[in-house]
């Protein structure tokens, strides 16, 4: 299996509008995409630093899982993204090796990706996407 | 302010002798580093992916920081550390800013970086680490 690098970090906010300044004003970096997943009940906004995105989550829905994480736990880190060139492979081979899986397909994503969850039940408590961009095939 | 890439993401686990092999076997990286650092009561398995690592924390003190993270939220992200060129000059912009510092001057972290963290009530729930490599000067 490969893993090239970190695709995103995917970080549960209460608002993109409160905490989209702190990005910008704070660490100077700058939000060039806003955008809603329906699918997911989240609005996104992204930010690049070197190899890696942050993408801000904000709920749509207070049953949403993003809703539910920050009662949970607060505001705070939700999930790693990890790029690789097939994620069907991926599944493939976490599957084999006993890697709970929560998506066992791929599925579509924010900015077009395919992507899919792993179970942090099986991955040491991270919540941990794997995920490919079809534009750079 | 200059931030440059993620330069590591620190991850809490119970035992590094059980998540190593996870990331190793599962996920195919390969832990170049074990390391203790005194300082911060923890024990650090590196693992190296794009421009960043994967700085797996376990402590070694159950009053520590990582041991009372871990009895409250389990095992998972703990926090994010970006490089940059100079800690000092971020320290200054950000406490200018009115960020909430943990570390008002750098000290030394695994790997013989120069470290400070931010308080995650100034993030918006983020614990977030800035960090030079003096050796890269």
């Amino acid at each position: 299996m490969q893993l090239t690098h970190i695709e995103h970090l995917g970080i549960a906010v209460k608002s993109l509008e409160e905490s989209i300044p702190y990005y910008e004003k704070m660490l100077g970096l700058k939000c060039y995409s806003i955008e809603e997943v329906k699918d997911q009940k989240v609005k996104t906004a992204f930010f690049k630093i070197g190899q890696t995105k942050i993408e801000l989550l904000e709920s749509t829905d207070p049953e949403g899982t993003i809703a539910k994480f920050i009662e949970k736990r607060g505001e705070g880190i939700h999930h790693i993204a990890f790029a690789t060139p097939s994620v069907t492979e991926c599944l493939d081979e976490l599957s084999q090796k006993g890697v709970q899986l929560i998506d066992k397909a791929p599925r579509k994503g924010a900015e077009g990706l395919n992507i899919a969850f792993l179970h942090p039940k099986s991955t040491h408590g991270v919540l941990t996407e794997v995920c490919e961009n079809p534009n750079e095939k």
